[in-house]
């Protein structure tokens, strides 16, 4: 399949998902060299799950699906801009590139924060919407320490 | 329990995760008014999944413990500064506050992406280190149409 083909199948997904009542009108697609690896849609309402966009679904299953906990050498085909964990989902899989349709502006129109939390990520901590505060600094380095001499460290 | 109990906690199950040797050097707790809802540790490399941040983990665990899609009530604490992912998390999750030891900082010099990626987010789409890019954009806000006249929809 073309990239306008994958992309038009991400925004089928999309409408679907909507029609079907199983969450929020957004669809995605993990392909490799133009086949579909995986879809997703938005579950967060009919999963519970906050997390369940539909980018994040799609690569979820795609990693399940090629048996790895990274995507490089595929694209991820969006109906609509990535929200930040979506994207930020992007890196962490290492995806090799992103398409996608409607904007966060068209998101934003229909009542969901994408837009809003673009703002609110690069934001100093204490400008942020959602009180956060740092404690505990020495302890918190503990991990680390433990991960810098594991003999069990699979890097990622 | 208190915030610097909850937050010990948290940095516990970082250190634990990464003797079990299940995947990267991060806990982090859901709690209500003191009390623990749900711990969740990076799972990353023992699960396939790319998502599955210590937050990522505990907001889901959460979700799932209280039957609900949202958190607010809750609070996160994690051993290391949420990434992108997992601060967007928090914000799709609707908690109340967050609370963390360790910083982006911490995480780069132990090898971890959290700060190129508070770097990554907020730059323009043609200048980010993944190949992205909008095309289909009136086809793109079908989904939008759909949701606007749905009646299954839910909203989140």
């Amino acid at each position: 399949m073309d990239t306008e083909a994958l992309l038009r199948r991400s925004i089928e997904v999309a409408v679907d998902n909507v029609r079907l009542g199983r969450g929020g009108p957004f669809g995605a697609i993990v392909a490799r060299e133009g086949t579909i690896i995986a879809e997703g849609m938005n579950l967060v309402t009919s999963s519970l799950d906050p997390t369940a966009h539909a980018e994040v679904v799609a690569l979820r299953r795609a990693c399940q699906a090629l048996g790895r906990f990274d995507l490089r050498g595929c694209e991820v085909f969006a109906s609509c801009e990535p929200c930040p964990m979506c994207l930020a989902a992007c890196y962490w899989a290492r995806v090799d590139r992103i398409w996608f349709a409607a904007t966060k502006h068209d998101a934003a129109a229909a009542g969901f924060d994408d837009s809003l939390l673009y703002e609110e990520i690069p934001r100093a901590i204490d400008e942020r919407r959602i009180p956060t505060r740092q404690l505990l600094w020495e302890e918190g380095r503990a991990p680390f320490h433990e991960w810098g001499r594991s003999l069990k460290r699979v890097e990622y």
